[in-house]
């Protein structure tokens, strides 16, 4: 059996997502393709689009036969711990043989080249690196320099090689296999279309930020149609119909402000990455600023991306500590939170049952069952999921949408690959 | 020295507060009107209308001489601890002769009559009282059966002596002035007007509840101004201008159902008037609606009025807990708060200097030092207000004028009577 793994957001599922699942299939020919992907909140550090059941409809639709949840401690994270707990989830399912992902460079032999200079840290590599740090740079920014010091034969690109953001992740999900010693194959497929952050949607494959910024800026729906492939777009517009989307962090703007205002400081100090005297940025900074804008641009520095003061706010929001993230990433992902699968994941879901490490939730009760029995860290990982679902689900437009408890009372979907 | 002290929201000043303060002057001739004031959140649970220093602005401009914040600790509270933290407040000035409030009745003897009844509490009136409590009457209701059962004469208006909202503020006054045994001499005013919740906007003395309302539903101005006197209306104004106002508890809806669905049962269970298992029955309640109007009446019940529920939600908000209360309740106020003073308040003021039993804060820096440097207690009393101040301007409309630390910026108003 081939069970080929991948790691997503699909926020939204777009052009250069169905393009992947569609090489995949081409290339390796699959017995099964298992996505684990980021639910109310994703990386970046904002809500998702669109909540995760939608977007599990849109992949299922597409061609992904099982997804599951990364729970919120691993998927609100910098690159390393995100590889780090979506790699051991895919694992802990006991089927998935191979992770497959996009990169800019799309060449796994360059890139594990540099996977294992970053992992050895040879000792020119660890003192440019620290160099560069004490100088001011941002880690992506030393580490790059770090690498271009130490390598005998710098390839030209390496510039791209390093700053891809698609290539950035590649380079942890290799570290994670090479460190973490796992038997998973690599696969590496090239990336079409515009970078993920680019806002031009004129692309044949534009990215998903553009194409959020569209939805958010509610383009009319026939030029929404151009960006997104029609079983995205109907799903989407389905949501927006009922109330439930678009969502942005926007609609977190009282919310976090009122949090900053009222913890203290020593609260503050325990949330997760907050650290060398953050807590009095945040908090003065909160005190002065009226709204989100202002709150990001007045914390943000040299030190600190966008992406990580936004994780930040969310941390306090939820109040995920770094204790609780020490933990988290020591245990790593302790249970399957099924979130849909077609017809064929069904049978890698039958296999999951006998091999996996950890317990899967089948469906809505389960969660509930181990939300009140279940081991206290577990508890706490999940306490996490379900508190971001309670509050992802208060952003919806519609009012009567706004219960919480979807994650008690929302089954997998299922989607019958038959019938289409 | 004939110093009156009144007990006052001015929320916001209007055509009933100036006929009360011009009936004292002609009465009672003062050498100074001294008023306690909620600051930016009432008694019944809900944000002012306007910030404590644009209502102070107008209270000064209309004949009261100075005005102290009732800290949040008393004035978001049922009737007789915010009588005690009021009349404590008022005699800790050291200066305050008689206490002046309004009531329906207008008979100081037929409502000390009353006092004295509960506070002896013979046995009559605690098991008549005990009986309608089990039979699962609110209090009010079962303090109104009990008084009747016990009384030789009841007075015909019985009723509506216990019912009328100034009547029942008017008998907590005169309880605390009884039980404490303080030397402040009660006198009372009849109230004229609609009655204080009535919404009609026709009366020649509009409720502030209707005209709340009407400023909410953004009346037209001149029709505005017909509900209010001319200084009140143009501080409104103002204020309104500037994106400081109106400000309403819909705005809180968001942060409110934020909380309750991100606290535990166990926090829940800490803040103050949560009992009998009101814990639970208030995160089901938020889990599964989308408004704070829904929140409100479902969480309503014959026990719980909707003020009460209001306050509670407030509590929740500024966690505070049980504990706290308790310990307030004990010390009473612990400061003076000083909003602003006129010309003629300022000798007041000197006065207070000599003679008060607790700090008066004279100007913002002084609530910084104390917030820094006071006693535990007075710390976390102070922390309140200014949590609710920090809360309070996020609400504003205008996003410039959101920053917090309004407590420590603004120093007590000064008005010039003499420039009238």
């Amino acid at each position: 059996m081939r069970i080929i793994g991948i790691i997503t957001e699909f926020n939204p599922f777009h052009y250069g997502h169905k393009y992947f699942i569609e090489t995949i299939r081409q290339q390796y020919h699959p017995d099964g393709i298992v996505g684990v992907m980021s639910g109310s909140f994703v990386q970046r550090g904002e809500p998702a689009i669109c909540n995760k059941w939608a977007r599990t409809h849109m992949a299922l639709t597409s061609g992904v036969d099982l997804i599951i949840e990364l729970p919120f401690a691993f998927a609100v994270r910098s690159a390393y711990p995100f590889a780090l707990g979506a790699i051991r989830l895919l694992a802990s399912t006991g089927v998935v043989t191979h992770l497959a992902f996009g990169s800019e460079s799309g060449q796994l032999e360059e890139l594990q080249t540099i996977t294992r200079l970053l992992s050895e840290e040879n000792p020119v590599f660890k003192r440019t690196l620290r160099q560069a740090l004490d100088e001011g740079h941002s880690f992506p920014a030393a580490r790059a320099a770090a690498v271009k010091a130490s390598l005998p034969e710098v390839p030209q690109h390496i510039d791209h090689l390093l700053s891809g953001p698609n290539n950035i992740l590649a380079l942890e999900y290799l570290r994670v296999l090479h460190e973490e010693k796992m038997d998973i194959i690599p696969l590496t497929i090239p990336r079409i279309g515009a970078g993920y952050k680019e806002e031009d949607t004129g692309s044949c494959y534009p990215s998903a930020t553009a194409i959020r910024s569209a939805i958010r800026r509610k383009y009319p729906l026939d030029e929404l149609a151009a960006l997104l492939p029609a079983e995205s777009m109907h799903i989407l517009y389905q949501e927006m119909k009922a109330g439930r989307a678009p969502i942005s962090s926007d609609q977190l703007e009282q919310i976090i402000l009122y949090k900053l205002r009222t913890a203290s400081i020593s609260e503050l100090q325990q949330i997760h990455e907050v650290s060398e005297g953050l807590e009095h940025r945040i908090k003065e900074t909160a005190m002065q600023v009226g709204t989100l804008e202002e709150l990001r641009q007045g914390i943000k520095s040299k030190r600190y991306s966008m992406s990580r003061i936004d994780r930040i706010l969310l941390y306090a929001l939820f109040t995920f500590t770094n204790e609780l993230a020490a933990d988290f990433d020591q245990a790593g992902p302790l249970y399957h939170h099924l979130l849909g699968f077609s017809s064929s994941g069904q049978k890698v879901l039958q296999q999951m049952h006998n091999k996996s490490t950890i317990p899967i939730f089948n469906r809505g009760s389960d969660l509930k069952y181990y939300w009140h029995n279940g081991e206290p860290m577990l508890r706490d990982m999940l306490g996490l999921d379900l508190a971001a679902s309670n509050v992802y689900t208060l952003l919806y437009p519609q009012a009567s949408q706004r219960k919480a408890y979807s994650d008690f009372t929302t089954s997998p979907l299922r989607y019958n690959t038959n019938s289409v």
